[in-house]
């Protein structure tokens, strides 16, 4: 069985460092890389692209909400044309410089609050998966699993990938618990593994209390930002291979369905 | 005899509105579009590469130093990789959005203090001149006429546009006289006319004073900022047009320079 | 009857100027002026505490979400400290400009989404009240009349005085039709000036269908970003004077309940 | 003989942290606080104040350039009356959230390469003593020791504290090494240690070759900000404290000159 391990890096800003990005490279097969809205700063983004090629990591872009101080992680509500633009522009801020740094971006995931939104408002998630098509419209959009930003993506044409996190709790609809309720984000390294493997073995989400929804994932994300990221991630890759699962940067999954 | 008539475009901001786009994009040939750090954002990109496209006028990037408060004009200084960095990611920002609305960026033009700063200091118009090599072989590099910027270019192997200001005072070295400076803007239209002529006639810059600088130039600049700008820019088009000048996106100009 | 007359000022930001507060501060008795995070930079905000005070002009804040690309027109959601602290810093970097100018700060005014999320979101405007008073317990808070704001600032203990739009429609509800609605912005200076002669007649809000609303108000907002803003502040203030209204500074209205 | 120990603080932004402020706080006798223009937001403003009052720190403002990205560190240029106004806004907001928390701020000290560059500026530290001047002449400016703050803020009638660093090397004219050269940051505990007693041994400046400067000084600077700061600023207390020093907050030094 084939599945992705992702990260989102580059989220460093100016003299503020955020998680051990030279580590997760050695560990994921994509990472996913802030383009200055949410976090990350042109110098950032190029050191991040150049040691993901390095690496050997595929790239993607991260677009956010403009929110630097709330790290794209408040609720925004912005217009249908200006959110659009808005996407284009970090898509294309990404694309150039992995350009110039010999690289290709081979997917684009949406941070944060946008994420969020766009998981469970389909006009919303239409328009960003509109703005990915527009943009290139061989772009992998990685997507939260089972959300209403798949359908989009898929009713865009483009190649999906369904994405679960390792750290991170579910609720009975299979969204992301929110970070402002208990539980939602869990920090115990095996904790984490438990977790993957029960939605390795359910073959999708698992929520909190245990339920099971049938909805297909390509790819398991662990965050960067946390205390232990860099121990849960390599626990995670761990525990996936000895499942018996290959591991592969996203642009090179057999399982993903093509148009 | 070929000229290009080029203006700074894309200076509005959010609710804030600069400039009369509409009207200068039917007088100039070239637009320099500000790329979100001293002015514009990613809904004015992209409404005014379309505008630009509709008008038939050629686009290029006009970044800057991240100073949006400031409008790009306080001097200020970076490590060498952080600014090429910021130029590399405005660049992309810029040429992102032209492809996705069938346009190409053919030229790049500094904006402001790193211009100014730029056009006397050899290091940092070297590493402004490598930025763009590096993004861009093909791109022109539009440069105060007789400046570092138009050295630098050059020795890149770029395709440089020397430039003069319809509506701004020389000193005697052929640099623009400081903004802070009184005279240092021409409002007058007639007198922005009488400039723009004599320097035609002299085929080169000519100070405040009347001194002469031979140095060439392909593209004048009318500025889309001031109160009468489009006045300005219809009466210097005229006025050019009257002397014989046949008026051209800079990327058509058989004047420039081949590598 | 005394009334106050109001107008938001003080958004230009940087290069970009918005609305004539010269003209504006000549006819209202009231400003709201911006803090730096929706419109407004340090020098702005100094200069036009600067011209309030020689026109005698009261002055308060006007606080907002930290959204300078969307003028704070943005629906956005932040944790209940940081929205806290985010206006208790704009409350006190406009008090303490005021202060250096031998002005005092009489009132406080929420801006855009946050005074429209505010007037309907009651745990939002306890908030927002709380903050207020925690600064300054005399300060007079401005709110939408009938609002939950209005509600909340009296729970608080603070002088709260009801504000209607001179050039905003509202709906049954009492509530202002959103911009994004066709009919929100009545441009039409004597559609302005009917507007606020119904709602002086029927002593509340009067609703796009005609609907009275029983609110109580104090003040007046004459918008000063619109194009006719001067005309249309300048032909209430008339149509005010005529009906025998006194025009008075927010601080000065008798009318207004002490606590 | 009496001295304070001062450190930089609350310069955490959003989601990113920087150093240990509680382990600090425990530490210093005053903390310089960031005011949102270079590190800081409103809420770390606020918690950091707070801190400070439960541990009975005195606290002053750490005005800067707005240079969020290059924290503060970027030389720039600004007009007198944007400098002045935008100092006044820092000043302002910290006072004012002091205040909320029943805190007073009690001193001044400029950040970054706004400091740098008022400490050899006649003309940039005259404006900076007067801005803090015209908002509370009673504030203790502290400033780089033998700089031209120190003579700015004196002419302003300002009470001025001079400042070592105790891990910084001064070049021969006593001015910091840039931190862009080797050695301007040092990094070992001991040799910041030896580096503090060498300059309370000479009662001044010590440059890197050894050069003693007869500047005197009232306040030892750790910043909070590198590795092992923490570590660094216990044991420069403890070898003050072991050298006979009384370590005290800036506004009960009595060795502070009185206008």
């Amino acid at each position: 069985m084939q599945l992705n391990l992702n990260a989102d890096l580059g989220e460093s800003f100016g003299a503020w460092k955020m998680g051990d990005d030279a580590a997760m490279l050695g560990i994921v097969g994509s990472a996913s890389i802030a383009c200055g809205f949410h976090a990350g700063d042109p110098l950032v983004m190029r050191r991040t692209v150049h040691a993901a090629k390095k690496a050997g990591v595929s790239i993607g872009a991260h677009p956010s909400y403009p929110d630097l101080q709330g790290f794209g992680r408040r609720p925004m509500q912005m217009a249908a044309d200006e959110l659009q633009a808005t996407v284009l522009y970090q898509l294309s801020a990404l694309a150039g410089i992995a350009r110039v740094e010999g690289m290709t971006m081979t997917h684009v995931k949406p941070h944060g609050a946008l994420s969020n939104m766009a998981a469970e408002d389909e006009a919303l998630a239409n328009r960003f998966a509109r703005a990915v098509r527009t943009f290139d419209a061989e772009l992998i959009l990685l997507a939260p699993a089972g959300s209403k930003l798949v359908t989009a993506g898929e009713h865009e044409g483009l190649v999906v990938a369904g994405e679960v996190f390792a750290d991170r709790a579910y609720n009975e609809q299979g969204h992301l618990v929110p970070r402002s309720q208990p539980g939602a984000v869990l920090t115990d390294t095996r904790e984490c593994v438990r977790h993957v493997l029960r939605m390795l073995d359910a073959g999708g989400i698992v929520s909190m209390s245990g339920r099971r929804l049938a909805v297909p994932f390509h790819s398991v994300c662990v965050h960067g930002d946390n205390a232990h990221a860099v121990e849960v991630a390599r626990a995670v890759r761990k525990a996936l291979e000895d499942s018996g699962c290959e591991l592969k940067p996203l642009a090179q999954l057999s399982t993903l369905g093509r148009r």
